[in-house]
C-alpha cells in the first residue's frame, strides 16, 4: 500500500474529506530537513516547494514551473494531478474533486498567516470548509523509517564574520521597539534568529548524493521583550559549549515546546510585532487572541542590510569562490578540445575545486550544469538519465555556490563551446546587456527591487523575449542564499523591498529556448552609496569573466563595451595573486578580447 | 469669529478632543463640490487633497509637497500648523498637541476603509481613541453659506462615446459574478457607476474664476444583484428625460439616502464584492456586519481598458486639441518677440483656442502655465501675485487639458524662449530620453505599471537627478483626468495596476532646479498589442512637438534621434489637414530641425 493509499484510506475514517499537505514545515524554511518532508513522503515529490490536496479519492499536486517536469516524473500520474502552483488552480482543482460543503483539513502550523488566510477565503469562497488541525494525519502514519530530526550542533557564528555582536543587534532592535511602543518582538522565522544571536549550524540537505548542501541555519524561534531576558528556543543540548558558556543574562534558553505558551503570556495585553509572513497562522492567531498583532518586517531588513565588516569578508571570499569557478572554465574549455565531457562531470570537477579552499564549507544549492535543450530548463540539475555530452552543444551555462565562513556565493557562467551560431550569440548579447545596464545602474535609495527588474529586461523586451524566473534575490551570510530584497516583476511578492546600501543581491537575466538551447549570466552586486546625494549604485563583487565569443559587439553602445573591457581589466588584477600562471594567461585573454572590443569602437 | 474658532469651540462643549476634517466628501472624489468643502470651510485651504485635525487649541494642516506653499499662503500659521501628509507626520502631530488617551472624532463617511483602519491602528498603538461619528461637528455648523449641492442635470453617455452599451457592461460583470458565486456587486466610486451605466453630467469646480473645469461624474452609487434589477441611487429629478425614459426594468432608480438599507438588506449572507478603497468605511463595515465582503477591482480595471470605439473617439479628440496647442506655440513664440507675454495670459490664450472647438466642453483640470522658477514647482498654477513674463526666462512649460465628448486630454509643451543655456538643454535632454524611451518600451503585458517607471528615470538617475512626481496615469474617457493605473514607484499606490491592451496613459518626466528652472514633457500613450505574443507597447496618440533647441543631439542615440525624425513626420501628417498654412509652416520647421539632426547623425 503506497503512502498515498494509506492517507487515503486515514481520510477516509476521519470527518475530513481532503488534507493539504505543504513541503514547508513548521519554521516556514525554503529547504526542509528529511524529517519534515511531508510532501515527499505522501507524494514522492522531492522538489523544495510544492504542495498537495489529498482527497479520498484523488489528489492534485501544485508545483511552480521549474518543478513541472519533475514532478510529471517523481508522482504516480493515476492517483496524483500535477497542477501550477497558483491560487487560482488550487481552487480549480477542489471544486473539479470535491463536493460543495466538503471539509478540508489544513495543519497551521505550516503555513504563513497571510497564506493560509488566503486559502481559507478562497476555500469559503467556494463553499468550502477549511479545518485547522493541528493534528496532523501525515504524523500519525509516518512512523517508521521516519527521519531523525537535525542534531547537527550551533555553534557560535563569531563578530569577524556577523559583522555586529548579538547584543549590539538586540539593543537596535529594542531601541526601535522604545521608540514606537512597542512590547514584545516575535521572531518565527530561523534566518533571523540566526542573525540576532550570531548563530548557525551545518545541517544538510542532500544535493548530489556524495556533495553537501549546507543549510547553515538552527531551527530555532526568539521572543524579545523590550526589557529583561530575551528567550530563544532551542534546544539546549545542539549548543556547542563555547556558545552554551556565552549565554547568561540577557539571552535565556528554553525548550522549543514551551514556545506557545511563553508568546501567550507575553503578548497578552501588549503590542506585538512580527513579520507575519514567517510566522504561522497558529503563532499569529495566539497573538491576535490576547494581544495587538503588528505586521513588521524591520529585523529582517536590518539583517538584508550588511554591516561593513560582513561586507569586507563577503569580497574576499567571492574571490576565494571566483577562482575555483576561473579554474573550471579554463579546465572546461581545454579539456573539452582533449575528450568529451559531460555535464555531470562539469558539475561534479568544480565542487572539487572549490573544496580546494579551505574557507569552503559546502554546496549553497544543487549545482546546475546545463547544455544543449537542457539549458532551456533555468532550473536543471543534470542526473545519470538526463547527462549531456557538452561538446555536442554550443552552448553551456553553469549555475553553482559555495557556502563560505563570512558569505555565500552563486553565480552563473556561460560560455560557448565549439561554434555558437548568431541566435546563440544575439541572445546571450541581449541577455549581457540587460546584466550590464543592471550593474551600472545608479538609481534612488529606497526604491522598491521591482524597479530594478526592468533594467535587466529591457533589452530582451525590446525583441520580444524575456525570462520566466526572477532578476535577482538578496544574498545571505553563510545563510540561505536566496533572500530578500527579490528583485522581480512581482509587486506583491514578499521579498520585494526599499532598496538601501550595503545589499548583495544576484543579477540573473536569461533567456531559454526550448528544445533548443539556454544563457544565463549570473554576478552578485553591492548595493553602495553612488557620490550623488541620495542615490546608490552596484559594485559587481563576484568577478568572472564573458565569455567574448558569445558577444555580438554591434549591438553594445560604446559605454556598455567600455565597461565590459573595464570589468575585465579588474577581473586580472584581482587575481593576479591568486591564480597560477596558465589559469590567469586564459584570463589575460578574455579580458584582451574586449580591450580589443574597445579598440575597434574606438575607431568606429 | 473665524470657522475654525467656531469649530474648536463646539469641540470644546462635545466629548471630543479633536476631529478629523478631510478634504474628500461622501463619494471620496478627487474634485468634491463646493458644497462638500469641509477642509476648505475650516482652514481656508482651498487645494483639492488634504486633511486638517482640529484640537480644542490648535490645528495640524496636513498636505502633500505641491501645496505646501499653497497651505501656508492660505492659512492662519498662527492657528495652523502645516505638515506634510503622511501617517508618520499626522501620528507625530497628534502625540506633539494631545494628551495621551485623548478621543478623535472620524466622519466614517468620507474615508476610505483601507485608509481609515490605518489611522485608527496608528492612533491605537500611540493610544488615541478614534470615535466614528457621522454627525459631522461642521455640517453642524455650516448653515450659512453653504453652498448647495450641484443640482447639474445627468444625461446618457452616448454609445459612440462609450464605447460599450450598459447592458453589455452590466452581464459582463454579472458573468463574472456568476463564475466566482459571488452575490453582490457594491459600486461606491462614482467614476465607475459613470462608465458602468453611460452617464455623465457637466459639474464644475472653479479654476481660473472664468474658467469652468469640468467634473462630468455624476455623484451616485450602484448596487448590482447576480439577478434582477440593477439599483442606481441618485437624485432621480436630475437625470435628463432622455436618459430617464431609458431606466425601466434593467435599472432602477433609488433615493440616494435609502442606500445603507438596501445595501444591509442585499448583502445580508452574501458574498460581497467592492473596490475597498474607493468604499466608506461606513459602507464597508455594513457589509461586514452582515455578509462576507472581498476586495475586487474588477469593473474599475475594465474601465481603464478602452473599448475600441473609444480608442477611435480619443485619437480624434486628441488631434483637435492637440491642433489647439500646436496654435498655441506658434503663437506665443511669435509674440514673445513682439511684446511681453505672462504666464496668465499664456493660460487664457490657451483656452481661447480650445474654445474654438466645438467639441470641447471645459478644462480637464487647472492650467498649469510656468515659466522660470514658477517652473520649479511641478504643480505651479499662475495667480496675479505670482504672474511672470515670459520673456524674461529660458524655459517656459505649460500643462493643460480639455474635456471633450469622447476624450480628456492632459499634455505638457515645453519651449525654449530666448536663449536656453547648456543646463537648461541637458535636464530637458535627459527628460526627453526618458519620454522617448517609454513611448517606444516593449514590454509583456500583465507588468505593474510600477516597472515601466524605470524607463522614463533611468537616464536621470545615471546623472543622480529624479522628478517628485509620477511618471503617468491613466486618462478617462470625458471623465477624470486621473485614474489607473498610476506609473509611478510607489508599488503600494492603490492605482498601480497590471499593464493591459487599450489603456490610455500620460507619459510626462520632469525635471526641476528649485528657484532657478523647471522642465517637463508630456503626452498620451495608447497600450497595443505589439505584434510579439504576449507584448504590448505604446502608440504616442496625443502629437504635441518638441523644441529641439532644447534638444542636445549628441546624448541622444541613433534610435532616440531616428524616434523623433519620425515622429515629427507623423506630426505634420497627422495634421496637414487640420491647421492654417502659418502654423502648419511652424511645425514643418520643427519637423525640419529633427531631420537635420538624424542627417548629421548619419554622417557621424
Amino acid at each position: 500500500m503506497t503512502n498515498l493509499a494509506q492517507l487515503q484510506a486515514r481520510l477516509a475514517a476521519s470527518q475530513y474529506d481532503a488534507v493539504l499537505v505543504p513541503s514547508s514545515d513548521e519554521y516556514l524554511s525554503e529547504y526542509s530537513q528529511p524529517h519534515d518532508r511531508r510532501l515527499a513522503w505522501a507524494t514522492g515529490f522531492t522538489g523544495s516547494t510544492g504542495s498537495v490536496i489529498v482527497a479520498r479519492n484523488g489528489a492534485g499536486l501544485f508545483v511552480d514551473g521549474r518543478y513541472t517536469e519533475q514532478a510529471l516524473q517523481q508522482v504516480d500520474a493515476e492517483a496524483i494531478e500535477v497542477c501550477p502552483a497558483t491560487d487560482a488552480a488550487r481552487l480549480n482543482w477542489l471544486q473539479r474533486a470535491l463536493p460543495a460543503g466538503a471539509t478540508l483539513a489544513v495543519d497551521p502550523r505550516l503555513h504563513g498567516e497571510p497564506e493560509l488566510q488566503r486559502l481559507i477565503d478562497d476555500a469559503a469562497r467556494a463553499g468550502f470548509d477549511v479545518q485547522l488541525d493541528p493534528n496532523n494525519l501525515i504524523d500519525e502514519l509516518w512512523r517508521t523509517a521516519r527521519p531523525a530530526a537535525s542534531r547537527a550542533s550551533i555553534f557560535d557564528y563569531p563578530i569577524r564574520f556577523a559583522g555586529l555582536t548579538r547584543e549590539a543587534k538586540i539593543a537596535r532592535m529594542r531601541a526601535r521597539m522604545m521608540e514606537r511602543k512597542q512590547d514584545l518582538l516575535v521572531v518565527c522565522d530561523p534566518e533571523d534568529v540566526a542573525w540576532l544571536l550570531n548563530v548557525r549550524t551545518r545541517d544538510s540537505v542532500e544535493a548530489l548524493p556524495q556533495r553537501r548542501h549546507v543549510v547553515p541555519i538552527p531551527r530555532s524561534r526568539v521572543l524579545v521583550p523590550r526589557e529583561g531576558a530575551v528567550l530563544w528556543f532551542v534546544e539546549h543540548t545542539r549548543l556547542e559549549p563555547a556558545l552554551a558558556a556565552l549565554m547568561g543574562d540577557l539571552i535565556q534558553l528554553r525548550a522549543p515546546p514551551t514556545f506557545e505558551d511563553s508568546l501567550r503570556q507575553l503578548a497578552t495585553q501588549r503590542v506585538v510585532t512580527a513579520n507575519v509572513r514567517k510566522t504561522s497562522y497558529s503563532h499569529a492567531q495566539i497573538v491576535r487572541g490576547v494581544g495587538r498583532l503588528l505586521h513588521d518586517t524591520a529585523l529582517t531588513h536590518a539583517r538584508w542590510i550588511k554591516h561593513p565588516n560582513e561586507i569586507a569578508v563577503a569580497r574576499e571570499g567571492h574571490l576565494i569562490d571566483g577562482a575555483a569557478v576561473i579554474r573550471f572554465l579554463a579546465w572546461l574549455l581545454q579539456t573539452v578540445k582533449e575528450r568529451i565531457v559531460t555535464e555531470m562531470e562539469a558539475d561534479e570537477k568544480v565542487t572539487a575545486l572549490r573544496e580546494q579552499s579551505k574557507d569552503y564549507l559546502g554546496l549553497a544549492m544543487n549545482n546546475h550544469s546545463a547544455s544543449g535543450p537542457s539549458a532551456a530548463l533555468p532550473h536543471y540539475v543534470a542526473t545519470p538519465a538526463s547527462n549531456r555530452v557538452i561538446n555536442h552543444h554550443p552552448v553551456f551555462w553553469m549555475d553553482t555556490g559555495g557556502q563560505y565562513a563570512g558569505c555565500s556565493t552563486d553565480n552563473t557562467v556561460c560560455f560557448a563551446i565549439g561554434s555558437p551560431e548568431a541566435r546563440h550569440v544575439e541572445a546571450h548579447t541581449l541577455v549581457l546587456k540587460g546584466w550590464i545596464a543592471l550593474a551600472r545602474a545608479q538609481f534612488p535609495a529606497g526604491i522598491h527591487s521591482t524597479q530594478l527588474d526592468t533594467f535587466a529586461r529591457q533589452f530582451l523586451w525590446r525583441q520580444g523575449k524575456d525570462y520566466g524566473h526572477g532578476t535577482g534575490h538578496g544574498v545571505g551570510n553563510f545563510m540561505n542564499i536566496h533572500e530578500g530584497p527579490y528583485i522581480r516583476k512581482e509587486i506583491d511578492h514578499p521579498l520585494v523591498a526599499p532598496m538601501a546600501a550595503g545589499m548583495i543581491v544576484s543579477n540573473e537575466p536569461g533567456y531559454y529556448a526550448p528544445g533548443d538551447f539556454g544563457v544565463r549570466v549570473e554576478s552578485h552586486l553591492l548595493s553602495v552609496e553612488s557620490g550623488h546625494p541620495g542615490f546608490l549604485r552596484f559594485e559587481t563583487i563576484s568577478k568572472l569573466p564573458i565569455d567574448p565569443r558569445l558577444v555580438d559587439a554591434t549591438l553594445l553602445d560604446g559605454g556598455e563595451i567600455a565597461w565590459l573591457a573595464d570589468y575585465h581589466e579588474e577581473l586580472v588584477a584581482a587575481y593576479r595573486e591568486r591564480l597560477e600562471g596558465p589559469v590567469l594567461a586564459w584570463l589575460r585573454g578574455i579580458a584582451d578580447a574586449f580591450m580589443a572590443f574597445r579598440e575597434r569602437e574606438a575607431v568606429r
